[in-house]
């Protein structure tokens, strides 16, 4: 199990962050950190305006290795060799002809290449996003939706969300997987010795009438079947039941 | 179904996202254009180490009215006002037994409530995340799954992955079937009062020792947020800690 989560994890060492003609260094190093929290490692540049820069360090906080093997390029071409699938990220509809998807669809289909192929996901500048020169280099368009009236994504902002949602792709159902945090629950027969308990305890206080108990323990069985009672809990339940049917003086604690 | 959709997105008014004692100002203007972004408005400020402050602003850009309209509070407790829904973000397991699921599912669970509840997405300073304490008043963790060799997610990084989350549960699922939530759910303040209730009556009975407290209430706490209480339910249970504090003699039944 975890062995076939690794080598599927492995598939984001194929996938590169092209980052195009990013004016500003800070947001090269936010896009470094946001790509390595993701698994990801491999940062090409496009003619960044300031790089290496201490604002991109300052920023990329414990990523600064990806920017140390950073590969600066002089064009997108170069930045893309080697890559079967080119994806571009685009914060609006474009005129031409390219397949659009979203954001979700577009890692999901990149997560299957990625097994074998290399992938590159392409960010254009701060101001204008990619142009139509870098697109026409793309194989398939993503968007990330946004609200129509302020779409304006952050670059690293969009970074981090095209590879969490590569990494997402890649561990698929495995995500919702807690069972490491395996704390034993409580059985059935737990559980009904505590409804047992707590009907005595009730009827004891007088909050329950046997004689007319109406829904009543339906409703607060209700309430701990919604918990999924662990085993712990059932104990720590049952203390309260014992102390409410018996107080401890107070002078005793 | 221009109007379903716009509809569905309105729920995105009735989530707030609460950041907890935020060191860098530049990450709440961050966080709030990531919010705007995604189409949410309602940000909550808890004890913010510096605001308002020009970082914020610059880091804003076009979403500068999110700051202009925070709410800058005392207390995460007066942040949470209202709110039926409360999720922690957590970049780790944590040792007790809250419920945790990652992002998404987070996201998929509130964009049914926040149909007609008020949800919090809750979030924790750079350096250490959320505190045991804030914790305690989240009903629900989502974690964002990251590298286990670099989970260092920054914090307006994480407000947009999980509002991004938010937009993409609300735009998916068929939120207009609210029929599972016609009751009435309890607000946090609703639960804070009968927490309160419970821990006086639990140093009543002499089950909970105020000298040494350990983390008893923490606990018990965690079962009542799993049960995602409604407000009848939390009449019932203050119904029964009232006659656990003064029991009604068995004649009188």
């Amino acid at each position: 199990m975890l062995n076939a989560m690794t080598s599927k994890l492995q598939s984001l060492n194929n996938i590169r962050v092209v980052l195009c003609q990013t004016s500003h260094p800070g947001n090269i190093g936010a896009a470094a950190r946001a790509m390595k929290t993701m698994g990801l490692s491999r940062l090409y540049l496009v003619q960044p305006k300031k790089f290496p820069h201490a604002e991109a360090t300052a920023l990329a906080t414990g990523a600064a290795d990806l920017l140390d093997s950073a590969v600066v390029c002089e064009t997108l071409e170069q930045a893309l060799i080697g890559c079967a699938e080119v994806v571009g990220l685009s914060a609006r509809k474009r005129q031409l002809s390219h397949e659009l998807v979203s954001a979700r669809e577009a890692a999901e289909r990149c997560a299957q290449l990625a097994a074998t192929e290399q992938v590159a996901l392409v960010f254009g500048t701060e101001m204008s996003g990619l142009s139509n020169a870098e697109l026409d280099l793309c194989q398939l368009l993503a968007m990330i939706p946004t609200n129509p009236d302020f779409s304006s994504l952050n670059v690293a902002a969009a970074v981090q969300v095209m590879t969490y949602e590569m990494r997402m792709a890649l561990l698929g159902s495995d995500v919702n997987d807690t069972s490491s945090n395996a704390i034993p629950l409580a059985t059935s027969d737990d559980v009904e010795g505590f409804y047992k308990h707590l009907e005595e305890t009730l009827v004891g206080i007088g909050f329950l009438n046997p004689a007319e108990p109406k829904r009543l323990m339906q409703r607060v069985r209700r309430i701990y079947a919604r918990a999924r009672l662990e085993k712990e809990e059932v104990n720590i339940l049952r203390g309260i039941l014992k102390l409410t049917q018996n107080p401890r003086p107070p002078e005793k604690i």
